[in-house]
């Protein structure tokens, strides 16, 4: 026989327990755990007698690629989303449950990766929270999906509804880098474009304890930008019938900043600020008397709708058409 | 222009908002939400200051076929098998969170009947549990995730690991049914099969509420049957560090009435009731002094590993090999 080297294992080579066990011992544990994995159900503490949850669904296609994503990518990006949607609500995330389906050729090493992106957006991002159970399925497709849960300490969660007439509306987090990210990898060009854009499109770090410094801080209402900041704060004023106002002034020196640092002109950055998704920056209203806490930027007002007036976000005052992600239209490579 | 019927409105017609907005009103209300559907995530009532967690997927394929399963069908069994998670802690079920990615050629109908499925199990199975949030998305292969939650009331939850020497092994709830159902439909019988087999593979209504019954009634370990009655016993028997012992007489008289009600021989029956997965009966350990509930089935006792012996399962004293469902291995389409 020739020599060769090993091949490489993959699911089918391994049980489902199996490749638990190789998983499992790299996850973080969640400091709120009661029974861990390995039962029929986890326990969790819910301290305050309330928690939040969430999920979200990532599916090879439509919301990645495995040309572009790693393992590790995949982990962080499964967790990050999750994960800013608990801070949305101005909570705390105490854990995740992680179910992935994927062909039976995938390589253990590769669902190794995947649990190690989980591990490192965890702990770079909510330290204390652990992924607390799963499920292991075959698929041609591979998909992960994150149910992310939190608490809220004591405090009433940040809604979309709760904006009021008067708010300042402001931001943390970036806009428009993970479009450009994308648009990048979309037009063959990952090799010229700036890490932070393909960082942010790929194994983004949004800013997920800034949600309960949002929330001590007194902010009213909040959610996480995942289809855009004209599209989401549109949700926003419908929910709280009101109008979002956004300051002209701002965008445009967020423009000509994200120009500058991606090497694109204004224009195109302009279109990524207002109409790009997926950066996970926090969208929160506060009352005009409150100090911002560190990193938010006030980007606008929140104006009531004047007669016969509709829910709406304006630019400078004037209204501005809703565009973002669909997922059943599907993205075209463009930002715009 | 020749005259046609409307042709049927698909995912790719209507936007994700307007999808969501046909299905939420069809979905159940949970009577632990305090913030429901259509924020970042959802806030639940988790009165004890604890709560159970659980998630498992259901893809395409290994766990469905559409030329089997109806909409609704897949709706209920969703919903079942995690419920069946929950009630396996002797928790009740409050609420679930749902993920669907579905083709976008996928009916809007075909949608509606999955809610209407998920819907129809928790009124039937877990009164006051509702679905709380979820994510759709776009995938060549129809994928539904669900990630349920309860709570325990009070009580301790009941694990895998705390079975003791001398408790009673119980079960309530259906053994080898639906693996015979799944063997009909692999055998093109679906026909001649009859409905209670094909209802417990495709639409199972496992007994939910005897969680909770069977903790209030002192319960010491509890699990599952998802895979089979063996391969579970096993689990708790590895994790109790203990010997499942299964009486035989029982298990020969389950086996009996299986082949009298499904029309089979008896000894491919007692396989099915051995082997086969699916039916999501619950499996409890009781100290020897309790009465067990109305509709649990005595059918065995746990026994203390001897000198040298490793925790197994044991029927009528002698060691049985564990089998049962390995999702990267695959189902033949045989009960045993």
């Amino acid at each position: 026989m020739s020599e060769r080297s090993e091949p490489e294992l993959t699911l089918a080579d391994l049980g489902e327990s199996e490749i638990l066990a190789r998983i499992f011992p790299r996850l973080p544990e969640s400091s709120a755990t009661l029974v861990g994995p390995g039962d029929d159900s986890a326990v969790m503490k819910a301290p305050d007698g309330r928690f939040v949850i969430t999920t979200d669904m990532m599916i090879q296609g439509p919301d990645f690629r495995l040309e572009w994503s790693s393992g590790h990518d995949l982990g962080v990006k499964a967790a990050a989303t999750n994960l800013a949607d608990v801070a949305a609500m101005g909570a705390r995330p105490t854990g995740m449950v992680v179910s992935i389906a994927a062909p039976a050729t995938t390589s253990v090493t590769f669902m190794e990766d995947i649990a190690d992106g989980l591990r490192d957006a965890c702990l770079e991002l909510a330290p204390g929270c652990g992924v607390v159970g799963g499920d292991l399925s075959v698929s041609t497709v591979l998909t992960l999906s994150v149910t992310a849960f939190g608490d809220l300490g004591g405090r009433e969660p940040l809604l979309r509804s709760t904006a009021q007439v008067g708010d300042v509306i402001a931001v943390v987090g970036r806009l428009g880098l993970a479009g450009m990210g994308l648009a990048a990898l979309f037009a063959g060009e990952r090799a010229k474009a700036r890490a932070s854009a393909l960082q942010a499109q790929l194994a983004p770090l949004p800013p997920i304890s800034q949600g309960v410094i949002g929330a001590l801080a007194g902010a009213h209402a909040a959610m996480d930008i995942s289809d855009s900041l004209v599209m989401d704060a549109g949700r926003i004023a419908r929910a709280s019938n009101v109008v979002l106002n956004l300051d002209e002034h701002v965008i445009d020196d967020l423009s000509g900043q994200l120009a500058i640092e991606l090497g694109i002109d204004a224009a195109r950055a302009r279109q990524a600020i207002l109409f790009a998704g997926e950066d996970h920056a926090l969208l929160m209203t506060f009352p005009a008397s409150v100090t911002l806490p560190e990193g938010f930027l006030a980007i606008g007002f929140v104006d009531a709708c004047e007669e016969g007036e509709s829910p709406h976000v304006a630019l400078g005052g004037t209204s501005i058409s809703e565009n973002g992600w669909n997922p059943y239209a599907g993205w075209n490579g463009e930002t715009s």
